[in-house]
């Protein structure tokens, strides 16, 4: 089955939740309005749906291999990435001034959808350029950025970031890589980083690696790594490549999925030495890093959404074709396509909805960044970034952890057939797996989401947001249609659900740190799924509008759908997630340890 | 990490939740008692821990391959499969009259778990052939009985069920394979069927292939399957094998997981025909498969909490290794193990839970069926098989769905490591996949649940559950401790949130049929979520005994704390699902096939 971007779904969030217009008012964003996402997005699906997609199995079936310290990509890689630096698609959300196209996140989101969608491990390469652009772009001296920019916008050098090292995954303090200063102002970098994705390809001349390393006299813990710029090649001063560098690839991993993108081992300085440049501050790598970390969670978050989105379609399908059974409610005479099945429209409205609310969320938050970072107003921007803040754990934690279910759904659907590796839906499920994981596990991100999102402020931020949503419950009831005023049950019951669990971690998260973090990714859980629903919730408010206005009845029709199934199908799980956040804190940590 | 039978929680459950001093007063069981189940399952547990479970990763890593017809399984699975016949483990659970052992279902049950638990790929093969012994018991003429039953019963020779089709999978009356008969009153079989585990491999001398087919004048549909036996090499008088029967295998699949257990594409007929044997009389095939049905699918649900148990295992060997982040309740100084981490024992609590909670209710589904079997009153046996046949779909449905939560957490446990093929933690989570799907999908088990055990009687039997349910909560009420007390009130919320869903399936199934079955995979969710809380209530009441009498602290104390963690954690999901199942029926069908 050919994959079909989501074209008009994501414009409509682009549309009516992110509300564009008002993004294209920002200063810097004049000529970003619907349109311009339109003919953007027109012609990303085109690019990926023709020339990305078509690889997505092949990354799967003959992965990247590695022989000699070289690693080879799937054949199509290489040329399917040149295109996609040749249309200039690396740069759609970086600065004019380094070439890029400068548009709005609200647009680069949906463009990083459709090529996470189309093919997983050819988009992380992109994704990881992404990373090394903002940090340099954060924390860079000119002379970095004048070096480095303008080749990584373009797709012309691809980007690493070396954060993980056998002992030190979730906890950076951790690190033991070491950095020396040399006389030069430069340094050497010696270290073993693992799970590099894209550390070593044949898809770019350049490599520029960002690592994090230690000084010899840098304070213990996270307050003492620095941020590195370990370029493949070195780059002589007119640009042109130069020496090969003291980094190495010594291995690739057997992965679970997302096969098609090299995971790589590189060693560091084990000849002498890996030049470096110090990128910002001496002992400030970390903070750089939280700063780029939003948007590289932000990013990991799109692609949940983006593989469920992939999985649905391929699930509807096969559904509409495999015949099987009598409808249950003798609506055929026979046999009927196992989509007239309530079970099998029970699992694929719950991708679609799962798929369709966290697209949502994503596209709000988008807004909010492009807020945040171009409102003239200041309490504007400090708002949006509050809010932006807020979502990126929700984003990521929510949209990864629901890829699982809405993938494994879409194994479910197809039956037997889903389990046979060429059928294809299978590596969806496990491409996904890696989600949650990666870019921080759910877990660190639901930390942050009670840490520093909720208890750090009592709670007033996330209280604020459920306030704006008990006003969308008040639309819905003014509206006043059956599928509203359910939706508008459904919501408050889960906004009061929420509430209690905003109680309950705000005031617990010093006294009883155990109790808080043990219902830490349950609360998780249980705001992604009303953020999502709420955002479902005011697309059914504009579908009703839209519908009456006698525009796209099908489109129209199909959203009020998808919202009321999603308000009286999922939002009804955050009661259960309340009822173990704040009734279930001692059991958690009850057992001996001994017991395990 | 080397496997470790629960041998300790098995017995637990056999002693205290299946009563097994009960069921060895049932005529035939005089024997089995508790001393009997000892000695089997630390006997199975070494042999299985010894020879079965090292051959685990190596099934995955060297699949089973083919090459002209014939089928080699992984190194070592022969040699291995020879010690288990030898055991006598293939006979455990059958009638001495044919060389097994003779023991109850309460016994046999366990054994099962543990070999699916040390490697479900080779624990396929015999489970097959218990399929084939047991359709043979069932069906089977005096003579196939002599023919067939001593060789399968040792093992050595093996079973399989050849149902699937390349149209016809959960829609058995689509079978297209026919049978002709012949003048010496055998038949000639011809047909493609695929899915069929372990049809062809090297570890017995001769398969015996139980077949559906139509006869040329049978009726249309379900009605006119007739079953029969269709050797892989024909049987002269003496016993001995004589010809190659017309029936090869033309390819093996490539699966996502249980890579070690052949999967085959059977042709017959295409030389002339295979020769058949009739089992029982014609065109009764499906309703013998019925019968046989619910030991198979109790057989897969077993499969469930052996890969859970197994993954379980796993993930707490990492949990105590890995050193990763300072406690948050600053209890220790520095980084430690990552069990002291309040979501990595949220996570862990879970895997014990979901693995406990499914593990004591197919202990006493097992003693159901030795009672519904054995037991010289008829009201009991006719009782105790309502019973049985009503937690049937729940051991296959709820423990096989819950597998794949396990599994998933316990790659989520392992952090990016769990991603890398070499730490196995990803082979369960592909392995597990298949479970929900085989034998029946967690669709057709809902189906099951709501029609024939639900609605049927209106309801009355799921009542009558209820009923006992409540008893439990009273018994823990007058316990009042605060274990105890809380899993009442858990318990009490669960069993309401179920009558609710009865009430409405069992309303419904008629005049609403898609409502219903719409609603069929959560109420089997509901349900299923619910019978294991009660046994682990049931469990909790009787640890609680136990440690006020002195025996075995550290296992009673674990106990208590895991069924509370299961009451507080786990069944306020069923909340959510009956809020799903009443209030959400519309919106599942209501959506435009169009529009998907």
């Amino acid at each position: 089955m050919s994959f079909q971007a989501p074209v008009k779904d994501l414009l409509f969030n682009i549309e009516h939740l992110a509300r564009i217009d008002q993004v294209a008012k920002l200063p810097g964003f004049e000529e970003a309005g619907l349109e311009t996402a339109q003919a953007v997005l027109e012609e990303c699906a085109k690019f990926n749906e023709g020339v990305v997609a078509p690889l997505n199995v092949a990354g799967d079936k003959q992965p990247a291999t590695f022989a000699d310290g070289k690693v080879t990509t799937t054949p199509g890689f290489k040329e399917a990435y040149r295109q996609f630096t040749e249309g200039g698609w690396q740069g759609v959300q970086h600065p004019e001034a380094y070439g890029g196209q400068g548009l709005p996140k609200t647009i680069a989101a949906a463009c990083a959808e459709i090529l996470h969608s189309a093919n997983m491990s050819f988009a992380l390469c992109p994704m990881l350029t992404d990373g090394a652009i903002e940090a340099l772009l954060i924390a860079g001296c000119e002379k970095l950025k004048s070096t480095y920019l303008e080749k990584l916008v373009s797709g012309q050098w691809t980007g690493t970031m070396n954060l993980t090292e056998p002992q030190a995954g979730s906890d950076l303090a951790l690190i033991r890589s070491r950095a020396e200063r040399q006389a030069d102002g430069t340094y050497k970098v010696f270290g073993t980083k693992i799970f590099i994705t894209y550390g070593e390809h044949d898809m770019a001349e350049n490599l520029v690696h960002l690592v994090l390393a230690r000084l010899p006299d840098a304070p213990e813990g996270v307050k003492g790594i620095s941020l590195f710029i370990v370029p493949k090649f070195l780059v002589n001063a007119d640009g042109s490549l130069g020496q090969r560098n003291d980094v190495h690839c010594v291995s690739i991993e057997h992965k679970l999925g997302i096969k098609g993108s090299p995971t790589a081992v590189l060693q560091f300085g084990d000849h002498g030495g890996a030049v470096g440049y110090l990128v910002g501050e001496e002992n400030r790598g970390l903070e750089y890093m939280f700063i780029m970390m939003n948007a590289a969670r932000y990013a990991v978050g799109l692609e949940g959404v983006a593989i469920s989105g992939r999985a649905y379609q391929k699930a509807v399908a096969y559904a509409r074709e495999r015949v099987q059974s009598r409808p249950v409610d003798g609506s055929l005479p026979g046999s009927a396509p196992i989509i007239h099945h309530p079970d099998i429209r029970r699992m694929l409205m719950t991708m679609r909805a799962l798929t369709e609310g966290t697209r949502a969320t994503a596209s709000v938050a988008a807004a909010a960044y492009d807020t945040a970072h171009h409102s003239p107003d200041e309490a504007t921007r400090k708002q949006s970034q509050a809010f932006y803040e807020f979502l990126v754990p929700l984003v990521k934690g929510y949209s990864t952890e629901i890829s699982l279910e809405v993938t494994s759904l879409g194994v479910q659907v197809h039956g037997g057939m889903g389990f046979i590796e060429e059928t294809g839906a299978a590596q969806y499920y496990r491409d996904a797996r890696i989600l949650p994981i990666y870019e921080g596990t759910t877990a660190i991100q639901a930390n942050d989401l009670v840490g520093r999102k909720t208890a750090r402020d009592g709670g007033q931020f996330a209280k604020g947001v459920a306030a704006q949503i008990e006003a969308t419950e008040k639309e819905l009831l003014a509206s006043g249609s059956e599928a509203a005023k359910s939706t508008a049950k459904n919501l408050a019951a889960a906004r009061k659900a929420f509430l209690d669990a905003v109680e309950y971690v705000a005031t617990n998260a010093k006294p009883n740190p155990n109790g808080a973090y043990a219902a830490s990714v349950p609360y998780l859980m249980l705001t992604g799924n009303l953020v999502a629903g709420w955002q479902l919730a005011r697309a059914l408010l504009v579908a009703e509008k839209q519908l009456a206005a006698g525009q796209d009845a099908e489109f129209m029709k199909a959203k009020i759908a998808t919202a009321r199934f999603y308000a009286e199908h999922i939002l009804p799980r955050t009661s259960s997630l309340r009822d173990a956040i704040t009734g279930g804190a001692a059991s958690v940590m009850e057992m001996a340890l001994d017991s395990f």
